[in-house]
């Protein structure tokens, strides 16, 4: 195919952890002029020098002729046809500041975030819809169980793209599918976006149960328990024929439950182990997506109602000091 | 509780494995008379010597008051109210070798085995019915996530008893529920039993795709199309209500699936690292149940024509001696 320059699509991705480095890369496999937002100058400066991210998949080269590293959001955006977030959920509005709706106008705009804005309790979507006026047609979201390292590995991975509007997800999806990515498009939008925030509350509860010493057999009651539990708020929240059972519902639950490296469930299993909420955020030097989550989603489900034991037990032992130990004890005698 | 010896219930287990020990262990948390038979009687003169099985979960301790091992299957079944039957699929028929409709008359039969009988793919209920006139409201399973493991270590574990006649599950789930171990019952015990045996071929498949080096993002995947594939089978073999997403169907999936030490996923993982199916078995001294069991689906399923790609696969691999590379390749494709 003759791509020229002007028909290439301009993809801006704004973030610079893992998931946004493994976005680029995959991005990187087609034609396409990628703007590349980093914080950081230092950060960039490495990039356009040595062509890997400093800090994050240190061993994924950046190509450099696609990608233009730099720290200046509105110029990172200028002329971009996608828009791709991918920066922690509590961190979107700060990295926001100083762009406006102009900024985005016309754009779709692709959140890769998995969780809440924490202030407002709102999904990332909603948060752009509402104070960038995006109009819902022009908004997407990546989900799937992925693994940046494992991208970065070129291992095969699944993607789905949903989009109120199957058009525009479709769009996107093209620019990833490759060898190593399949990428397939849902219009489930709300419905996949609310499970991605809860399976990271559930990754803390596995890793609460693993800290207290429960086995492998409880974990997948855990688990099944909770897939019930994510069609339960769906199903309340915005009922929808939809099988959960989907990759990007369960396969993205189970990526995360069953991961060694998932740093919610690595958070939980510090709390079961004894830590306090603040001294395993300090040990950890991070805050685990699930932290905030979990907060937003109880204040949401207090007017949606839906039956969620997993979720409110990890609410009480993480925001009311809870023990941990009898919260779980309490749970298991509700599982089945 | 006064429970004159008259009225304890009496149990005869079948079989000396890991499964059948734990199974020893949980009943005799409760007021039990139960009889053992393993098919060894030098392993009958140790349990009742030491007090241990010499092979299995040895470190359990068999409460010889309430347990008596025999070898001598007519006399184990005397007597009972309720025979639990615990030996490989594979073994059922030759175990039961010089039983007859009588030995099991006005007993409940509960299969603990996940597999089908090879040489006639049915189910072991099935088998029990057909050939030994139970009738199908004495007929029970035991299902659910369930490491014999970690019922030795007495983790908290979750039974499910599924059988047609609620009545008759409930009595036999009050036996199991302990301290450790919370049975709930079930009436679809066709649709669970299946679903015990599909998982161990799910769990081939995991190991094929792991031995290939696909990474965990793949198995997230691969695990929530085969909860589909299960939904799919049973939806058109036994079309009723169910929740897939229970933990008798689910969770045993769960368990057996992201486990490091199935014995189906081991077997697998050979295979995928370029093992003949023959050198796996006998590098590994024992066949896994998957093995047996995906030959039976694969020709029972030519009659309903379920979407099975995944089982399909694996039987393509272990029969039509197909490349696990080129399989795997084909279905990553299919899958989503």
């Amino acid at each position: 195919m003759n791509t020229s320059l002007d028909t290439v699509p301009r993809v801006a991705v704004v973030g610079g952890g893992s998931w946004a480095t493994a976005i680029v890369k995959i991005l990187c496999e087609q034609s396409v002029k990628i703007r590349w937002w980093l914080r950081k100058p230092e950060d960039v400066a490495h990039i356009s020098h040595y062509h890997h991210n400093p800090s994050y998949l240190t061993d994924v080269q950046i190509d450099t002729h696609k990608v233009e590293a730099h720290s200046d959001l509105k110029y990172v955006l200028s002329e971009a046809d996608f828009v791709v977030l991918a920066v922690p959920a509590a961190f979107v509005q700060s990295a926001l500041q100083g762009i406006d709706s102009e900024d985005l106008q016309g754009k779709v705009i692709v959140s890769a975030i998995k969780g809440m804005i924490p202030e407002r309790n709102i999904l990332v979507t909603d948060y752009v819809e509402q104070y960038y006026n995006v109009p819902p047609e022009q908004l997407c979201i990546i989900a799937g169980p992925c693994h940046a390292e494992e991208v970065a590995l070129e291992r095969q991975s699944y993607l789905t793209i949903a989009g109120y509007q199957k058009e525009t997800a479709e769009r996107f999806a093209a620019l990833l599918n490759c060898r190593y990515i399949k990428a397939t498009v849902n219009t489930d939008l709300y419905g996949v976006e609310y499970a991605a925030v809860i399976k990271n509350i559930v990754a803390i509860a596995c890793g609460i149960c693993h800290g207290l010493n429960h086995g492998d057999n409880f974990q997948a009651v855990l688990v099944s328990n909770a897939m019930q539990e994510i069609k339960c708020f769906l199903d309340t929240r915005f009922p929808l024929q939809r099988d959960v059972n989907s990759s990007a519902y369960m396969g993205d639950l189970l990526v995360t439950a069953y991961s060694q490296f998932s740093r919610n469930r690595t958070f939980g299993n510090m709390i079961g182990r004894g830590y306090s909420v603040k001294s395993a955020q300090v040990e950890m030097n991070m805050i685990a997506e699930g932290y905030y989550a979990v907060q937003s989603l109880y204040q949401v489900n207090q007017k949606y109602g839906a039956q969620m034991p997993i979720m409110e037990a990890v609410y009480k032992i993480l925001y009311e000091k809870k023990s941990a130990q009898k919260e779980i004890d309490k749970l298991r005698k509700q599982l089945s």
